[in-house]
């Protein structure tokens, strides 16, 4: 079984070796996070998608026009990804990897990896990733589909605000660590667990602060009403599933019963 | 960002620094994969869980009883987790470990670390971890709690067999890449996709044996019933949720219909 970790690469220089569809998938990994990226590939085998990644995120991406040369290529970099056909070379990178201590995945030969891609959902702030630990891909996306329903897509917003109003928060009552430390977390943690997720998103710096005085300071928790909050959306959401069930019952009930007394007057 | 992978750590051998709660909880991550742990505290400063982790899993965790002592410990390491009350000698421990390249992890100290943990859902081979990028811990886990009411908890079961299956497809139909390799692929592909995922729990030898025999040999995909499954769990599931709320309908549908026939007779 793998670690699931979330890697830091802030600050980071990650290596993709080549240029077609694999390689413009990693672009696309990578880029959601701070790291910078180099691509070694020859111009003539980037293809479309990858031509207009390196064209659109010129401050990001840096293209070497050439084939992978040897060990010299690792200066600096913390992470490589290889996207190439020839398993042979991959085999060579990652040889050269090890030997520098840097963490290299080969796509399609997963023995050589120090990790894996797994499936992926994110809304802002929010990743979640799904890994089957190599028996089967496919299912990976299905229990994704199956994780996506169960999402309201305002969890990343309601995270966004969350992490605002504990900046705001630390501000208010700084430092690190503590019985005030301890204090902060024990609010947003109260907070948090009272709150429906999706209340958060509707948070604007108005009513945090109002949050933060009637909350934080009086040592208690209030509604998102009290702070000029509309009732909850996620509990509407919740409720709604069960209202047509509902509705339709309601209405062969009725109908049946209707039909039932209808046929014993006519006797 | 983070980069969210699937970290391998099959023959890997893993150290943890101290011997309190999170580092109990570091052993408890850690033993879910195939590394082996070294554990560095004084047999003094260990918690009981601690105690308790060591002494049931000596063939994989080594401890040694002693204050971490400087580079050399880290020789033959390949991911290092400190879990110390000392931010200072946590601090020391990260810089030895960035000079050596090994990745490091500093508890309570996000500034220091090459990666971070998650909330994370298992079912066997089934993991999934979700990150809000240091956004609140606490959201992570109401987070989890949502996709967790979205599994059925036949998820891991319905992985293994899959796995089970594409090794035995496998030894019929051997051969890396190629011609084969793609049929096979996209066989897979197909009966991922129209069998139920919970399908795949109900498969024993026989029943894989069958479904390989009367559907990759003809390129088809048998029903579950088609190789001697009982029918689909999921679906029941999925149409128990409509039933209650349909049901509580129908009754007041005929409840009402009632009342108001028998009003209108008494008049």
């Amino acid at each position: 079984m793998s670690l699931l970790v979330a890697w830091q690469l802030k600050d980071r220089r990650v290596l993709i070796v080549g240029g077609g569809e694999i390689a413009s998938q990693r672009m696309d990994s990578i880029l959601v996070t701070d790291a910078s990226i180099a691509v070694i590939a020859p111009e003539h085998r980037l293809n479309s998608r990858a031509r207009q990644l390196i064209a659109c995120h010129h401050a990001r991406i840096t293209h070497h026009d050439r084939l992978f040369l040897g060990p010299s290529e690792l200066h600096n970099i913390d992470m490589v990804l290889t996207a190439l056909d020839d398993p042979e070379r991959s085999r060579e990178i990652v040889l050269m990897c090890r030997d520098a201590r840097i963490p290299v995945n080969a796509a399609d030969i997963p023995d050589l990896c120090d990790f894996y891609f797994g499936a992926q959902i994110r809304d802002g702030p929010l990743q979640i990733m799904i890994s089957t630990n190599g028996n089967g891909p496919r299912l990976a996306s299905r229990i994704k589909e199956r994780l996506q329903r169960a999402l309201s897509g305002g969890e990343g917003e309601a995270i966004t605000k969350v992490g605002r109003l504990r900046t705001l928060l630390k501000q208010k009552a700084p430092g690190i660590g503590g019985d005030q430390g301890r204090r902060r977390m024990k609010w947003m943690t109260r907070l948090c667990n009272e709150w429906e997720l999706e209340d958060f998103a509707q948070l604007d710096n108005a009513m945090m602060k109002s949050l933060l005085e009637d909350g934080w300071e009086k040592d208690r928790i209030p509604s998102l009403q009290d702070v000029g909050g509309t009732c909850s959306t996620r509990r509407y959401h919740q409720n709604f599933h069960s209202t047509i069930p509902l509705a339709v019952g309601f209405f062969v009930g009725v109908f049946t019963t209707a039909l039932i007394t209808f046929f014993r007057h006519r006797k």
